[in-house]
């Protein structure tokens, strides 16, 4: 769904709950992005079957900005090699 | 902290809850990650006064799940370049 101030407004449904992200990306972007929380949520809940929802969520947000530090990095290293090789 | 398994378990804070997380990268990497959700869980609430735990936790997830998906294509891209310039 697209706005007249160029945003998007998707509805998605995480984990049982239903969530409007409103941003830039393209709407089918943000729900496989919404699919692969959903996804984390279920799969650290099966190693984890006592933890509530707010916990599970916490633990979904460490294991993405884990993810994300570490592609940061490598993308640091490739950028790096990339600018070498172009000299 | 280090077990005999090779397994770091660091205590963290996160929003006001303590977590164990458990995992195979350094403490002082985990102490950083909990740090950026921590902080991130502040800015969304900042936004969205109104969220419950849970939900801020989610879209938390949603917004580290969203980069992490941005940079495996900006690494998709550098590794071809990369490839192709070293052909």
């Amino acid at each position: 769904m697209s706005s007249s101030d160029g945003k998007t407004r998707t509805p998605v449904l995480i984990y049982g709950q239903h969530y409007i992200i409103t941003g830039t990306e393209p709407s089918v972007h943000v729900k496989h992005v919404a699919e692969l929380v959903d996804k984390k949520m279920n799969e650290i809940r099966s190693l984890n079957p006592s933890l509530d929802t707010a916990k599970l969520a916490v633990l979904t947000a460490v294991n993405a900005l884990n993810e994300k530090v570490k592609m940061e990095e490598r993308i640091e290293y490739l950028e790096t090699e990339l600018s070498r090789l172009k000299d």
